[in-house]
């Protein structure tokens, strides 16, 4: 049972365990930084399919396939699977979802869903409703640009706050049994909008969420920022960090030395022109499974607070208008 | 805690009760026979907005506000909000959220919507994480009509299968402390594609995966379809009816007599051409917070199975010439 401890935040009491996880990645990604933190990663972003959508679909499911192998069982063993993905009606996760068998939740949390996939997974673990649950995303450069900007043909030019999505899937399975890290804590995002109009400049868009989640699970914890020792965030990039780091400082909190955004990790801005740096639902979702989870099972890492940040838009919200709504939600990992 | 039956179906042990719920429709909805059950109707289907999708924003809107009136309290009270929708990237919900402050978590079940958020938010209540949650979804004809098919004023004729999708929105408000009827069994979907590629006509597609869940919710309850006052599919219209009542009986389960499509009862079909019945998350969702709910609170309905079905395409999946895969979650809700 959950025990509430403010507005936004729970504690978890019974422990739930993240018993495994998998990193797919396509070529940029074997490119980087993190290369060798990928269980899978693909030279070919095609994933062997006829169309990219085809191919984000491909991602997941694989991300889903090693980690149940990692996890040395079958998709029958677990209770839930909870899955959602950029792209319009979330087909990435649904047709990723269609042979597994496994009953489904389908999320939609933009960038955050890796977040909420895992949130949700261990409240209903925590809650009794099930024993395990599979948490997955993904994103697709191809099929994320040719929805929200141009086809890809068109090869426009991009502004200098863009970021560049990442070619990548993440799956976390979580249980009331097992080794591996826990979760504890689990703080839900309020959505926050503070007139960013900007499709590209998402950072900027998302980092105000980022920075009220994170104050509130400061403020409801009573913990300080340097209780952990990594904050990610999802992919604010460069500019969204600059904000969030300045944001929080006004509330009273510190992140300078504790934080990193997963839109930094994943590539080398220098080397692989990826402007502001990674996002979509893919980079924190990979970032996690890959990098994060390593470094805990290598005690590297032993606290840390991973909270990724969605900008809930449309191309359409954008044609008409409108601001971009985000939100993050924040969940605290410990060894 | 919750107790688990089966492989899908889950008993709530504490009570979780519907304390409050508000049903929104337009002016085609205002027409039908359910009229007199619906909080909120209007003669003009832009709700006084610019554009089709603000407008189906506003109506989510209205839908919580008015459950949240009836209840008596703000959404101060409300510890998670629940939502989703058929547009691209859910802007409705995000958007119609954007001012509750309400801590926030987006789903994606297309037209099983209601049914799974109402099915989170009980597990949420009766796994300790809330006190209190919110459920809504929405659709538009205008909106779905011109994402999913074509422009408006392009005037194609329909195919006899179509459906006619819903300009309604639902809100349900949980508690695990008031009055008002229980949720006692949630049966989460297992996603079920047949081969069905026929974008109209939906209810063959969704048939299948509502079949599925039923008889899971039977087998593992040992339950017989008589014991409820009514088992109310989302919107498979009649050609789907036809064949869910085919697919049951084959599985061992007669629903003749318990059965009743939420696309059949909004509209009346001899006099408002809709085709097959009514569709969108809307459908399911204000027939179940207008008209099923009443009936509950009236006493000629105590025991119903809520079954909304979820078809989990995309234009773009279509065009690839994928199939649909589709899902149904079921909830028991008592008097």
């Amino acid at each position: 049972m959950a025990n509430r401890l403010g507005r936004q935040t729970v504690a978890l009491e019974k422990p739930v365990y993240l018993v495994s996880h998998a990193a797919v990645g396509g070529k940029k990604e074997g490119e980087g930084p993190l290369k060798r933190y990928f269980d899978h990663l693909s030279d070919d972003d095609t994933f062997g399919q006829k169309s990219w959508e085809k191919a984000e679909c491909q991602m997941q499911k694989l991300a889903l396939q090693i980690a149940l192998e990692k996890w040395g069982r079958t998709g029958q063993e677990l209770d839930y699977l909870l899955a959602g993905d950029l792209l319009n009606q979330c087909i990435s996760s649904s047709f990723a979802a269609r042979e597994s068998q496994v009953p489904f939740w389908g999320l939609y949390g933009a960038c955050s869903t890796m977040g909420e996939s895992i949130a949700l997974a261990a409240l209903l673990i925590d809650g009794g409703a099930a024993r395990t649950a599979g948490a997955v995303t993904s994103s697709h450069f191809c099929t994320a640009e040719r929805q929200y900007r141009n086809p890809l043909a068109y090869g426009g030019q991009r502004t200098p706050t863009a970021q560049w999505t990442a070619t990548a899937a993440g799956c976390t399975i979580l249980a009331q049994e097992g080794r591996g890290p826990r979760v504890t804590h689990i703080t839900t995002g309020i959505i926050v909008d503070k007139g960013i109009k900007d499709a590209n400049n998402m950072g900027a868009a998302m980092a105000p969420a980022a920075a009220d989640t994170l104050a509130a699970h400061f403020r409801e914890t009573g913990r300080d920022p340097s209780y952990y020792d990594l904050i990610a965030t999802g992919d604010l990039g460069q500019l969204g960090r600059e904000i969030l780091l300045e944001l929080t400082r006004d509330e009273g909190y510190d992140l300078t030395g504790c934080h990193n955004d997963c839109g930094l990790l994943l590539y080398d801005r220098q080397q692989q022109d990826v402007h502001c740096g990674g996002s979509g639902c893919g980079c924190a979702g990979s970032v996690l499974n890959g990098y994060l989870l390593r470094q805990m099972a290598e005690g590297t890492l032993k606290k840390i607070l991973f909270c990724p940040t969605g900008a809930l838009l449309s191309p359409t919200s954008t044609q008409q208008g409108e601001s971009i709504p985000s939100i993050a939600h924040a969940v605290s990992i410990e060894v």
